[in-house]
């Protein structure tokens, strides 16, 4: 541009945002776009290499490549367009707006997969967009060559090129990045891309230009061990995997893998190791299924139940086996990933979010982040159900928590013919109310059992068990037809009407299936249910009187069992208050999500750990009320609460008296997870 | 104390600070010099177990113990005195001020020893006092204990302590110190102390009361690596130890371990494992010597040149071989040690000092950070002789460094007769000018040579050789009786009156010494030594040419060399330029007390990363003014300057012409550590 030719004003404006100046003719969009703050991308610093800076002309015009017009607004397609264009293909009408200069007044429209604090589309089952604010940034610049007459350190020559580039100064940098940063720059020829952690720390780099970098989000449950590999850039779930937790070969149940720890010197260590090499395995496997080297891995953010959360960290639960239930801690931790045995990018760092309580966890905290019960004007229960139950209740004014003890019965334990969910096991169930017979699905199999085929169909995986979704139709259904009552007695007078009606020691039970296995329902797992679903309900209640209301408005319900149970048969059960059906949903895979938003949305860490200091912790072991609640909900639906949505739906039926109720009094519901006894 | 009973208000007034205010009769004495912000020390946060609270009444009366005086200004002894004067005795008329309280007005004075920002006493030869600020602190607290009706983890309850009991709050903590803080807390009862590193991090935990932690101040030379084991919160040197650099087997000097470096893959991280092997075995035996475990070291500070730097932190040190001699970060390093490989307390920190440039290291930021020549406004040259010579000159208004290609000349290599300093080693020199004999002083014998007894005294050592300092002494004594000329050659027609000069090849040679080993000083050790003497006077010519400066005001000699050598004779030699011999003297292990300052004053590393950023980095290798320095130098005490200061207290030979002038004309220094040639 010659110095003599006096140059002239151009307004310029972006969309969507509408900010707007005057810039003189010959200034880069991007420039244009950074002095008034506008939000465009740029890895390579504006050199035309990384092509995330892409903006359309919305209104103007460009010049042709090589033919220069007089209305023109934008300069004609650069070399280095053409380059990236060659390399990469860029869309049509779109331009790097590093290489592109204003000619004249011009509407430039900035394409949300340009922006840096753009949103990540989720599932159907999530209940938010996930702002995109990564803790990692990548910057590319040109390092000046070291100079005997004015000697400084690669390092500092680096953090002279950052500031220069992308106004970032002070910067640490990580040990391993100074052992491997000379080769680095030379091999590069002085360009360099390097990963800053925070804003205040060079955790990475590389010879030239790097463009993506990998994040995972990690949900350590008891059972199983779920990631989601991210591109933290763009938050694009790039493969995801899970993993049974080796854990379970010290113990099936929380509890009992807290006695291992208890009974065996160093248990607590070998469990510590065991889930390390999962999460070292589940890294290794998404990060093949995606053609990624592990090593581009420089983020992992984790969720996990207490006892999960301190496994991970290597610090012995013991505490959490007994009352008072103290956590170690319950802020969030932030460490590089290998203090935790984790082999990704050697200078990873990991996230691990807080717990809220001693027995609600992390994973009830990435539930809340994924759901955020606190924006919303609705009282909003969510519950998430496991071998405990945590629960969150509230909206924008007030947030209480706690766990209820609802054991393991809602995942097929403790039934005498219940299973995991797998192939073969009964998860919907049907009783015809005038014949008593059942008609049922299994999973690995779209037929209903009455439906011809079915035999067939399921000849190779059997009819094996019932599978925890199945076990709350079951029980709503026998209730539904009368089989049991209002207090869960199984009839025996029926057996006079149906053979499915049987005689079981000094009960009775209902047979759901004969053939290889005889799959049939007893008293003892109607009563198992009836436990199980009077904690989860008397816990929600203990909040819902902690913030003195009489319904809740929304429920949300989390994790695997959440995505399979018909909520009106849980409702019916009395498992969760009155509500209006189309109401209550799933929350898909909550804690997991939790874990996901707080790798891709930095500012989502400050959240979570607000909403957990905040959060009112109700511990249900030392409330009076929870005894009471639970009494009174062991009844179907429940002995006092009223239900009128769900009889707007179904139709229940009546109460009548009951010989069995002295057999249900004085039964006291068992923490999971208390004191144990020996293995 | 009876709230019904209106309180007067007694006068304290504190000394040496002067420090003064009212308060309400009954209020601490530790809780009156807290709220007027006198400078006393307290772990144990007044609850009269750690002592460090003592202070004395200056003017005032103190009640007897049980007898309560109208007239005293304190109360009596009380029980936590009486109880920690049986544990540890409370010197006549100490009191602790946490557990004294205000009766009447007083005068309290505070000894050096109770505050925390005291200053250390120094050896003789330290140019300074070291200002205590240690990085690390400890603070006992007591923890609430976990309850259920307000859950919360241990770490929030013990941060909630500190921030009641200390005022310190938004604590980070150690993931070792999260891992073993629950069995800690149980074991010492809720009562426990922590270690704070730079009021941001909890870095160790221990039951009960800790009062005592230490640290370590390492110099890192090629030859040998010394350290000081200091107690962190008084300053004292408890320990000291000395090792021989396990490097030496890869290869005796600095730039055969860049070769053998540049030969054999992985061989820096040979020599890094090696050092810090060293560094862990030297730990374990300061700490045996102390009776100190080895876990209560928490801070580790390092010197070394930037080979060393490079090896201890695993950086190839290949770039530092050749021009530009590119260091990769000139910038200081704090880490966990553990990082380093060194086996301290888990979460000991590491503190290495900043390199200057390519050849000016970590060493010399430590050598400056001990004399402090910014602070001075005389013309300070300080002069660290090793294989490469380091030199700093400057004062309060600006600093310059280089370093000069010196050789191993100085440490007896490169010297026909030459040894390193052990008994037997001649170690001082004087020749009579008439009959031209010499006697001397060997290592381990307080004897001259010419004096009874002598043969005896070294029947078991022998005399083997000669050291460095003996060297700068023949050199000088040759030259003062004319042995050699002002151009170094040695003076073959005094053959004919003294039986000491020999023919030797085409040359002549000094006879020292005849006995199991002949002694000689040749004609090319002469040389070796003009090489080496030139080369240091060039560099610091250059230096005082940068600042426009014909004379210094005062020279300090660092290191060994500069511990052991005459003065008088290095200036007669023309090492050092003209300087009141009364201002020039021995720094003793400057390094090493600068690494020292850094392990007590933690607001000197900021002081020393100013320095060596704000130094004025000279590189000898680019200068050709260097070379003409150089050549000029050759000449004994040198060819063009003046010594008026020196002429004073020797007399010089008068110069006289040499037939030798064109042998050492076009001799070039050669850098030690220029691109090497294969080993």
């Amino acid at each position: 541009m010659s110095a003599a030719m006096p140059e002239a004003d151009a307004l310029i404006v972006f969309t969507p945002s509408g900010k707007r100046g005057r810039f003189p003719v010959g200034t880069p969009v991007l420039q244009a776009a950074r002095a008034l703050g506008v939000d465009i991308d740029s890895v390579c610093g504006g050199r035309g290499l990384c092509g995330r800076c892409q903006v359309l002309v919305a209104e103007g015009e460009f010049a042709k490549h090589g033919v220069s017009s007089s209305a023109a607004s934008l300069t004609p397609v650069s070399e280095p367009e053409l380059r990236f264009g060659r390399r990469a293909k860029l869309a049509e009408g779109r331009r790097l707006s590093c290489s592109t200069k204003i000619l004249a007044d011009v509407v430039i429209d900035v394409p949300e997969s340009s922006q840096v604090h753009r949103q990540v589309v989720r599932k159907a089952a999530e209940a938010r967009e996930i702002d995109l604010n990564p803790l990692v940034r990548l910057y590319y610049v040109e390092v000046r060559e070291p100079d005997m007459h004015e000697p400084s350190g690669d390092l500092r020559r680096l953090n002279e090129a950052l500031e220069r580039e992308w106004q970032i100064r002070g910067l640490d940098c990580d040990l391993q990045v100074l052992q491997t940063l000379q080769p680095i720059l030379r091999q590069g020829e002085w360009k360099i891309t390097v990963a800053v952690h925070d804003g205040r720390q060079i955790v990475a780099a590389w010879p030239g230009l790097k463009e993506v970098v990998y994040g995972l989000a990690v949900d350590i449950g008891s059972t199983t061990i779920a990631a989601h590999l991210c591109e933290i850039l763009s938050g694009d779930v790039v493969a995801s995997a899970g993993l049974m937790n080796p854990q379970i070969r010290f113990g099936e149940d929380l509890m009992s893998r807290v006695s291992y720890s208890m009974m065996n010197p160093g248990g607590a260590a070998q469990m510590t190791v065991a889930v390390r090499e999962a999460l070292n395995e589940l890294a290794q496997e998404v990060a093949r299924e995606a053609g990624v080297a592990v090593e581009d891995l420089l983020e992992i953010t984790m969720v996990g139940n207490p006892i999960m959360h301190h496994l991970l960290l290597n610090i012995d639960p013991v505490e959490l086996g007994g009352a008072p239930f103290a956590l170690a801690t319950d802020t969030s931790i932030s460490l590089p990933a290998r203090e935790l045995g984790l082999k990704l990018h050697p200078n990873a760092r990991a996230y691990v979010l807080p717990c809220i309580a001693g027995h609600v966890g992390a994973d009830a905290a990435g539930v809340m982040l994924a759901e955020r019960p606190d924006l919303t004007d609705e009282m909003t229960l969510i519950v998430d159900v496991g071998t405990n139950a945590e629960i969150v209740l509230g909206n924008r004014h007030r947030l209480v928590a706690c766990s209820s003890p609802t054991g393991p019965a809602f995942e097929g334990a403790q039934i005498s013919c219940g299973q995991r969910a797998a192939p073969g096991a009964i998860e919907r169930v049907r009783i015809d109310p005038v014949t008593l017979e059942p008609r049922f699905r299994v999973i690995g199999c779209d037929l209903w059992s009455d439906e011809p085929g079915f035999a067939e169909a399921t000849k190779k995986t059997g009819v094996t068990g019932i599978c925890g979704s199945g076990i709350i139709e079951i029980i709503a259904e026998m209730y539904l037809s009368g089989v049991i009552n209002q207090d869960g007695v199984v009839d025996g007078e029926l057996a006079a009407r149906s053979p499915r009606i049987v005689q079981n020691g000094r009960t009775h039970a209902y047979v759901l299936h004969q053939g290889a296995v005889d799959l049939k329902i007893t008293q003892n797992d109607v009563r198992a249910i009836q436990l199980a679903k009077a904690a989860l309900y008397a816990g929600i209640k203990l909040l819902m009187e902690r913030l003195g209301v009489e319904t809740v408005q929304r429920i949300r319900l989390a994790g695997a069992f959440g995505s399979h149970i018909d909520v009106k048969y849980a409702t019916v059960l009395g498992m969760i208050p009155d509500c209006d059906l189309a109401k209550v949903d799933s929350a898909g895979n909550a804690a997991g999500t939790g874990a996901r938003i707080a790798l891709l949305d930095s500012t989502a860490r400050a959240t979570i750990e607000r909403l957990v200091r905040d959060v009112e912790k109700v511990e249900t072991a030392i409330e009076p009320r929870f005894q009471e609640h639970f009494v009174e909900a062991m009844a179907i639906p429940h002995k006092t609460a009223a239900y009128p949505h769900l009889s707007k739906v179904v139709t229940l039926p009546a109460p009548k008296a009951s010989a069995s109720q002295n057999e249900t009094r004085g039964r006291r519901p068992r923490r999971a997870d208390a004191a144990p006894t020996a293995v």
